[in-house]
């Protein structure tokens, strides 16, 4: 028997439009599914009522799968897909399988020979990215740096001269709240010549990307960050 | 004066339907501008001519920006944004800024305090990790590895060691024609268990994207990669 295909739906990064950050066909591969795997239900349902699907939201079928999944567990999620069926990723926010646990689920597909097809939404390591007028050749995301003072400079120093050794745009991020903690740690650790940008709340109404050398951030204001989703990009001169 | 804001405006990776890979207010955007900086007129003006701009394409303005072009040259490129018009930049495939030189243009804008908007649409380097099933929580993209042999095993062997060493996904390209020989020196230098995700036309009617342990790539016939853009990503194990 065909196996259904595994759709990899991204979602909006907060409160814009649907059609700002949505291909129509992604709309509509949304739209018609009654299966679907995501972080979170209630956001999930939020999210497709406002694509208006072809049938109730009370009657599409939503699969939870987060950070407490049970590995034995995720098996079973792809049964729908066994039997033919189509079956939706969605994460909270933005591209399921980049920093989410969707992951482990499409590496399970890959090993059952079920089709997985991602589709276009927006990133905001991506636009990040091409916002920040950093090198886009060679670049590396890392996630979260340690939380600890001591571990997390050392990590910053680290970065910064992998950086200019291979010439590698450094991409990670932080807690919203603990921000501006992680700029003062880049100001006080980066050279001066090293560029840092700081991109906020993309594709939201509110974004901000200034990519400025360590030397001119210290010369004006600090951003208004605290609380606010942002990608910090770093490339040493 | 209030500047003009700097518009980074992907397009398809192929020949695909704008409604699949762009969100609808991307394209409005792109419709409505009179400026573009663009890697070659000829295919900018196809692609536009899909969007089907407000004005005649005639009367747009296009001017050039690749590989050959003169560092001393991007000054002019912002004329328009000083005088206060919006400038959009298209590449030749995909999101502008990521591995193509539109990135100085970007750079050389902050450092003017032009405004910055990246729109979303398709980026084969994300869809393929979204899509690949390995770490999206650490990656990092290299572009080209090194054409000569020996230099490339090298490379290959270099970057499975710190994939392994810091849990992290390796991403890298080749030119189309030489995708067999890129894969057949995976196979040789990498170990059995080490996953390899090759990612090819993606967005394409043609895509396939396939995740299996080099010592299954073995057990299979070759894939067909020859001339076709293609993603390929390492996660050992």
């Amino acid at each position: 028997m065909k196996t259904g295909t595994l759709y990899l739906i991204p979602c909006t990064l907060g409160d814009t439009a649907v059609a700002q950050v949505l291909p129509q066909q992604v709309i509509d591969v949304a739209r018609r599914l009654q299966h679907f795997v995501v972080e979170q239900p209630k956001s999930a349902r939020q999210f497709l009522s406002l694509l208006k699907p072809e049938l109730p939201i009370q009657s599409l079928h939503f699969e939870t799968l987060n950070q407490h999944s049970d590995a034995k567990d995720l098996a079973k999620l792809l049964s729908p897909l066994l039997a033919g069926l189509d079956v939706g990723i969605i994460s909270e926010a933005g591209c399921p399988g980049i920093a989410d646990p969707g992951a482990e689920l499409v590496a399970l597909a890959h090993q059952q020979g079920i089709p997985v097809v991602p589709l276009v939404g927006p990133s905001s390591i991506l636009l990040a990215l091409m916002a920040s007028g950093l090198d886009g050749q060679r670049f590396a995301f890392h996630g979260y740096l340690p939380i600890a003072e001591a571990e997390r400079n050392k990590t910053i120093v680290a970065l910064e001269a992998e950086s200019a050794r291979r010439k590698q745009t450094q991409l990670f991020i932080e807690t919203p709240y603990r921000n501006e903690k992680l700029y003062a740690a880049l100001l006080a650790c980066c050279r001066p010549q090293t560029r840092l940008c700081i991109a906020t709340d993309l594709s939201l109404t509110s974004e901000s990307i200034q990519t400025r050398a360590i030397a001119q951030w210290k010369s004006q204001p600090m951003p208004q960050l605290n609380k606010r989703p942002s990608i910090f990009l770093l490339l040493a001169a």
